[in-house]
C-alpha cells in the first residue's frame, strides 16, 4: 500500500485553460481512483499533433480547461475497487483506445475500437461522468481518457495496460500513440488482419513519427518497395534509416505529372498498400489513386481538419481499390501492446531513434514549438525532472 | 465441322450508328474467328443499363458505329487456331470481364479484373486491333468485348465460358452481367473473399436486377436483416419475394432523418455490409455512412455518370468503415460462372423470376423502352425469333 493511497494527491500538471494559449504549469489535485479506475504516476509523456490540434482550438469538440496528453508511461500508484488487470507498482502505458473485452466492438474480433466508455471519454470525463482532476476549485476535463500532461492521472482500468518493467518508460510512452498507430496500420490493419504481405509494394505519405513507424511495420512484414513521399527533403535520410527503399518529393515531379502517376510507374501498375500519415484530404486522394487496380488498399491514418472531406471517382473503387482507415493502428491495447513492447525489446521495433527532443514538464510549451520544427520527430517530456 | 466454318456469316444485328438514336436492324458480315477467337451464335441476350448508357451518348468513352450488348448466351459455331477452352457446339456465356489465367491480375488471387485484353477491349476491337463485324463496308466497333446484339459474334477465347447445356439459354444469358454482378458482390466481394458472413445485417440500395441479386447472395450466405432501400414502392414486393426482411422508402423518412440514421437505428449501430446498386454518388455516400463503426463495409456496384465523384469525411474510414467496389461481382468468369449456373440449376439462385419482358431482335428498341419502365427487371431478347 502506498502512503498516498486513498488520498488526494497534489502535483504539477500542464493545464490548458483556453484555446490558442500556452499551457500553464499549475498545482492540481488528483482525487483517488474510484471503482474500476487506476491512478498512475506519469513518468514520461510524448507530445503529439493531436494535442496541438485540440490546443489550437480548431477541434470543434475541444473544450477547456483541460489536461492534454495521451502518450504516457508511468507506474500504478493505486487502484480502485474491482480493478484486476493492473496492480500497484506495475509499469503501464495509458490507452486512449481502451479495451474492455466485453462490448460488441471488443467481442467482434473485427476492430480495436472499444465502445464501453466512448461517450464519457468524448465528453472529457471518467465513466461515472465526473473528473478526478481539479485546479483552483474547478474540475479539469480529461483528454482522450488519459491526460498524461500531469504528474499523476486517474484513468479507467480498461484504459491502461501493464508492460514489462524492463522497458524504459521514456521510450514506452511513445507506444501510447504515434509509433503504435503507424506500426499497427502496417502489421495489423492492412490486408486481411495480418498487415501487408511479403513482397508488397508500399507507399507512405508523410514521414513523421507515424509514417516512419509504418515503414517499420512494412519492413517487419517483408514488404518489397517501400516508397516514402514527403515534401521535406530532410526526411529522405530518416526514411532510409527506417528501411524505406525509395523517396519521392512531390515538389520535384515533372510538369503535369501527378504523384499517383509517378508511384504507379515506379511499381508497375500501382502500390499494393498506401498509407496517409498527413491528415491532408488531397493527399488521401492521391494515396488511394496510387493503389494498384484490382486490389490496392489505401489506409487513412492521419486526422483531417474538421469539416474536410475526401473524394474520388467511384470508378477507383469499382476497379478494385479499397479505401479504409484505422485508429491506434488497429491495435487492441491490452491484448496487443505488450507484443509491440516485445518487438521493441528484441530490436524489431525502433523507438529510441524517434526521440529527437527532450523537455522537462516546465518546458512543455517548448515541446509544442519543437514539434512544429521540421527536424523534430518526437519530443519526450520528463514529468519528474526539476 | 459446321458448314459455315471458315466463312463469313451474314446475319442480322442491331447496330447503333450514332448516340441517342434507336438501334437499326441491319444485315452484317461476321468474319471467321482468328487465332484464339471464338464465333458464337447468340440465342438470347439481355438488355442492361450499361447498353443504354453508352447508347445515350453520356459515356465519354462511347464510340460509334457499334454493336452493343454484353449479356449473351449461345452456342459455339466455330473456333480459331489455338482455342482449347471451348469447342464447336458448346453452350456458352459471353464474358465482358475476361479471364486469361496468366496475367498479373489473374494470377494475383485478389481480383477478377483480367488485364490481358483490356486496352483493345476498351477501344472496341479484338486483341489484334481489328473487328470481325462489318456493315455496309464499315467496320463496327465491339462493346465490352462481346457485342451480343448480333445473331453471331466473334469474341476472344478468354471472353467466353462453356456451361452445362441443361441450363436454358434464355436464362443463362442473364448470368453474363446483372445477376452475377449482384450475387457475386454478396457471396465473393464482401468481407474477406467469401462474401457476407452468417448473421450479418445487410442493406441493399436499389432493387433492380443487381440489387435483387445481392439479396439472393445475402440469403445464400445466411445474412440476418436484409434491408432494401428503394424510392419505388413497387419494389417492396420484389424485395420480399427475393428474401429481403425489411424495406425502406427514403421518401417516407421523417423530417430531418437521414437514411443512414434510419438504417443505423434498425441495426443497432449500423449495417455490417451495404451495397450501392444505383450508380448515384449521393446514395453511395449514404450507403457508406450506414455501415457499422469498426467494421462495416460498403460495396459500390452501380456505375456513376461520367465525372461524378463520391465523398465523405475521412473520420468514417478512420473509425473502421471500409469503402470498396467490384465489377462483375468479383466473379472470375471462366473459373466461377459455372458454379453460379449450378446454383441456378439446384434452386439456390433465382433467374427465371427476373424476366419480366421478352422481345424479338426486331423489337430490341422496345426492350430499351421497357427497361426504363418501373415494372421491368430484365427484358430478354430472342435473337432467332422471326
Amino acid at each position: 500500500m502506498s502512503s498516498t493511497e486513498g488520498k488526494t494527491i497534489n502535483c504539477l500538471a500542464a493545464v490548458a485553460w483556453e484555446a490558442g494559449k500556452d499551457l500553464s504549469i499549475e498545482e492540481i489535485e488528483v482525487l483517488p481512483p474510484r471503482a474500476h479506475e487506476v491512478r498512475i504516476e506519469i513518468y514520461y509523456t510524448g507530445v503529439c499533433h493531436t494535442d496541438a490540434y485540440t490546443l489550437s482550438g480548431k477541434d470543434p469538440e475541444g473544450a477547456f480547461p483541460i489536461v492534454l496528453g495521451h502518450e504516457g508511461a508511468g507506474i500504478v500508484e493505486s487502484v480502485g475497487e474491482g480493478v484486476d488487470n493492473v496492480k500497484v507498482g506495475d509499469h503501464v502505458v495509458a490507452l486512449y483506445t481502451p479495451e474492455c473485452k466485453e462490448c460488441k466492438f471488443c467481442k467482434s474480433g473485427k476492430t480495436n475500437l472499444c465502445g464501453k466508455i466512448r461517450t464519457t471519454q468524448g465528453k472529457g470525463v471518467m465513466p461515472d461522468g465526473t473528473s478526478r482532476l481539479k485546479c483552483k476549485g474547478k474540475d479539469l476535463l480529461y483528454f482522450m481518457g488519459c491526460s498524461t500532461f500531469s504528474q499523476y492521472t486517474v484513468v479507467a482500468d480498461i484504459s491502461v495496460v501493464a508492460i514489462t518493467p524492463k522497458a524504459p518508460m521514456d521510450r514506452t510512452c511513445l507506444l501510447g500513440c504515434g509509433i503504435t498507430t503507424g506500426y499497427g496500420a502496417a502489421v495489423i490493419t492492412a490486408g486481411k488482419g495480418n498487415g501487408v504481405e511479403k513482397g508488397s509494394n508500399v507507399a507512405v505519405f508523410g514521414a513523421g513519427c507515424v509514417g516512419l513507424s509504418v515503414i517499420q511495420g512494412a519492413v517487419k512484414n517483408g514488404a518489397g518497395k517501400i516508397i516514402v513521399v514527403d515534401v521535406n527533403d530532410g526526411k529522405r535520410e530518416w526514411a532510409t534509416k527506417f528501411g524505406a527503399t525509395d523517396f519521392v518529393n512531390p515538389k520535384e515531379l515533372k510538369d503535369g505529372e501527378t504523384i499517383q502517376a509517378r508511384l504507379t510507374e515506379m511499381t508497375d501498375g500501382g502500390c499494393d498498400y498506401t498509407f496517409d500519415c498527413t491528415g491532408n484530404v488531397h493527399v488521401m486522394r492521391s494515396a488511394l489513386e496510387a493503389c494498384h487496380k484490382g486490389w490496392g488498399e489505401s489506409i487513412i491514418i492521419g486526422v483531417a481538419a474538421a469539416g474536410q472531406e475526401i473524394s474520388t471517382r467511384p470508378f477507383q473503387l469499382v476497379t478494385g481499390r479499397v479505401w479504409k482507415g484505422c485508429a491506434f493502428g488497429g491495435v487492441k491495447g491490452r491484448t496487443q501492446l505488450p507484443d509491440l513492447v516485445d518487438d521493441y525489446m528484441t530490436g524489431k521495433l525502433k523507438v529510441d531513434e524517434f526521440i529527437t527532443h527532450r523537455q522537462k514538464l516546465t518546458g512543455i510549451n517548448d515541446a509544442f514549438h519543437d514539434m512544429h520544427a521540421g527536424d523534430c520527430i518526437r519530443c519526450v517530456v520528463d514529468m519528474r525532472a526539476k
